[in-house]
């Protein structure tokens, strides 16, 4: 099957099966596609948790505004961006490159200092911002890795971050989150999205000329 | 080829070759990809402008840092999300679900309501913001289209908007441009980064644990 049916395939499930449960080699399989996944200079400021723990899900089910699929999925990924890019996290990310590609950390001076360019001409909401958008772009990578396994995921922005960053505890960690994508499948009996015609703009109207 | 190693296959391409021209089937594939890419509310807030017309990329090269994926690319597509989230684009969307759904556009009262109420919630400023971020998603989906096509392509959201949104007369759309992606084929001898190998945070540093 093409990516595109895949993609047609796909859509925001709404209501999971929760007896259903997705294989962790394919869970593996999202997460590796998140991870390599473009982000602005190759930083990759956030992480994920992937989140299996049912207990866990269940405390974090009321700050996603109750939405059903937070306790029915296999697991939820979440999305934390970095709260700020610290000098510590950026040459951590020159070490990776340096030992990566076997060269000197010196000959990356440029390439650093690049980054603590893009960094310092913004405010701290800014940069945060521009952490989070890359996170987004790691989203669309992820969805389509799991359209790609045949499991059904969740796009959602609609949650309470404050809430849930403290529920886990994210300010330790310097995170803060952004998305969730809970991964399960789809029950199609309860879901009235399931069988409803997928809907996207046509593509002259999407596409617009100059 | 699996996602993963076509994922492992791309990278941000810095040189592309002039001669080597992407077959326009491909370009639609990817176009089509982005299409389906989720959005929220499935709103796709953003239009996509695909410019293949070399002197309009000549054009365009100085105000994205004179970077030469710009011209040696087949075609660069622009992604400029809405300037605002008028009532009218809303109504649209509604008209869209409405006939694509064959519903009456009465009953989908609850759902506008709730994109109604999302955009109320938010200033201008970060409305724009949350209608960027959308289009962060259709890129990661737009990327992995084009590495699922052998397809070149480089994520670039370093570029002077405004000059770009200026000289495409952009806000005459209600548009403004957010990200950049040509598309085309590396030149392997000229590209420094094409046989670089891919750095990228080690699975257990991405994931981390509650």
């Amino acid at each position: 099957m093409s990516l595109i049916e895949k993609l047609n395939w796909r859509y925001a499930t709404k209501q999971m099966d929760a007896s259903k449960v997705v294989p962790q080699e394919k869970i593996d399989t999202i997460t590796e596609a998140i991870r390599l996944s473009a982000s602005s200079m190759g930083l990759q400021p956030y992480n994920l948790l992937v989140i299996q723990d049912k207990e866990t899900l269940a405390k974090i089910q009321p700050v996603a505004y109750n939405q059903p699929q937070i306790t029915a999925a296999t697991a939820l990924v979440i999305f934390a961006a970095w709260d700020v890019a610290t000098p510590e996290r950026i040459n951590k990310y020159i070490q990776l490159i340096a030992s990566e590609r076997g060269v000197s950390e010196e000959s990356l001076a440029g390439f650093k200092g690049m980054i603590d360019g893009a960094v310092a001409k913004l405010d701290e909401a800014s940069a945060f911002n521009w952490m989070a958008r890359q996170a987004y772009i790691a989203l669309g990578t992820g969805l389509a890795a799991a359209a790609v396994e045949g499991v059904d995921a969740t796009p959602m922005e609609g949650f309470n971050n404050a809430a849930l960053d403290e529920l886990l505890n994210l300010s330790a960690k310097g995170l803060k989150s952004v998305l969730l994508m809970p991964l399960g499948y789809r029950d199609e009996a309860k879901d009235y999205l399931a069988k409803a015609k997928k809907v996207r703009k046509p593509v002259d109207e999407l596409v617009v000329a100059l």
